[in-house]
């Protein structure tokens, strides 16, 4: 959530520049979902993005291995491409490395990366390596492929669509809030947060059977990313806040701090997916590849309302979000 | 220049990386060239390559203005197209902004990199903005195409093979050395230095009529990209020193101190193309899309020698290309 107060003033200024370089003949997509998609001949699209990780921003280095710094690295592009319904193809990988990193935690880092990578079958394909003043500074891309028009993007959510999340909600930030408290997280925790799963196989199939109208990577928060899917569709949404799919070790904070809850709906890197679709038993249909939940439903009306279970409404603590809500 | 003293480091990192990656089935070249190449359906490969630039490592803002920074990141991505004989297609852009930069700032190098994408008809397709703590980070990836095996790669020189290179050698290592001096380069050498010129045209050409056997742009300097040339290939060069194309301003420099020749042999940031070619007047077929000047021949015997015109072996001053001569 490090990044929080600068998000309005970054959403403004990707839509400066989203006008400004205009669009592209081979260009279905450009800039503004989680990947840009080209048109290739024959019947796969291209799918591309890129994520920079800079020390102190995104990553403390006394909080995780390098192992488990690369693995993130790759992780979190390649959520990217699964939050299109796409499969990873490729990799490139930038280092800034400054002089306090030993060859051996690069070389750490780099296996890291290179066993997430092989799990979803994608090679690392290039890169660059270059001195840093003091800060690790990493920049990742990724391309993938996506049956031609099969890409799901974050405009196409329609009233009465139901929302669903794939996985267990707020996992990461609490271990991230945890650590900035100078407390251990338990390791299931500290697994969400260090080593978040891409969640390839559910996006391929959502793609695939065209059950999916719009959906994101949830990597700012559910509030955000939905907030994201919403504003592109000019649409809204009425959450429930007791169907949020929370773990037991998420629960078992819960029952000693009920704000904790905002960490399932604002704390951000959870890597989950978040979708919309007209189906409203989905969980039978693709349960078997990875849990998901309905959360609410697509409404006419902007803006997002959570309610709670005793019909009133909720509302989240952090900043940053109140712009999504009407 | 300032990467110098971590080059040979650098190398046998990439060499590692290199070999850890392993190979993957529709990867035609992986790490190690300028691009990576890609099989894709139908009959254009995809070419792929990617930059990081640090403030202080790679530019000083005191140096430039954002507009020419700008350029700068998108023309030396688009080199690397340039280099494999290839079309630029779409830019990725990462920034990492510190508080001290401006949205004026950051709009001027938008603005920048934009004016170069368009010029060569890339579009701008994604792309990240982050905090930075403290110091400007930029990340560029460029894919572009080329008709499929037509890239040309470093490796693929042949004894007999005459040397060229494009444009004139050491204006940018010039300006730097005067930057680095207090000095104010004049338009010309500032000019090479800020706003470095892509050779698509020429590399088209190249790859299009099969004129070259290897190919690189000239980042590293000369004899380093050169030196790539030549290992990857499992030959050697003999250059003559008269030979290299300077430019009035650089010689004008020369004229005062002999030493300077070193900036045209090493001096890095040039961009301009050096390749390899059976044919031996190349200069008549490519001269009306860009001046190239023979400059040396292709051995069996490895590394780099460079005569001078008195028939005497000249030795370059600068260490950490040494390791190419034997």
């Amino acid at each position: 959530m490090a990044n929080k107060q600068n998000m309005l003033e970054e959403f403004e200024m990707i839509g400066w520049i989203q006008q400004q370089a205009g669009s592209s003949g081979h260009l279905t997509l450009g800039i503004g979902d989680d990947c840009s998609i080209q048109r290739q001949q024959g019947d796969l699209d291209l799918l591309t993005s890129t994520d920079m990780l800079i020390e102190g921003i995104h990553f403390q280095p006394e909080w995780c291995s390098m192992f488990n710094l690369g693995r993130k690295s790759a992780a979190v592009n390649i959520s990217d491409i699964a939050a299109m319904g796409g499969k990873p193809q490729s990799l490139f990988l930038s280092i800034g490395r400054p002089k306090k990193v030993s060859d051996r935690e690069i070389k750490e880092f780099i296996t890291g990366f290179l066993t997430e990578a092989k799990y979803y079958g994608a090679a690392l394909a290039g890169g660059d390596t270059c001195r840093s003043p003091e800060l690790l500074t990493i920049s990742v891309t990724v391309q993938g492929t996506v049956p031609t028009g099969d890409a799901i993007c974050r405009q196409g959510a329609s009233c009465g669509d139901a929302v669903y999340v794939s996985g267990t909600l707020g996992d990461s930030a609490l271990a991230l809030q945890m650590l900035q408290q100078g407390l251990q997280p338990g390791s299931f925790l500290a697994e969400r947060f260090h080593t978040p799963t891409p969640q390839i196989s559910l996006g391929r199939i959502l793609s695939q059977r065209q059950f999916a109208t719009a959906m994101l990577d949830i990597s700012d928060g559910l509030l955000a990313d939905l907030g994201h899917i919403l504003s592109s569709s000019s649409v809204g949404a009425d959450l429930e806040l007791q169907q949020l799919p929370l773990s037991k070790e998420f629960r078992q904070a819960l029952a000693t701090d009920a704000s904790v809850i905002d960490l399932a709906l604002a704390g951000g890197e959870d890597y989950e997916l978040v979708f919309t679709s007209p189906l409203k038993d989905l969980s039978d249909q693709v349960g078997r590849i990875c849990p998901i939940t309905r959360i609410g439903t697509i409404t006419q009306t902007p803006g997002i309302r959570i309610m709670q279970e005793n019909g009133t409404p909720y509302r989240c603590q952090y900043d940053g979000f109140d712009h999504f809500a009407q």
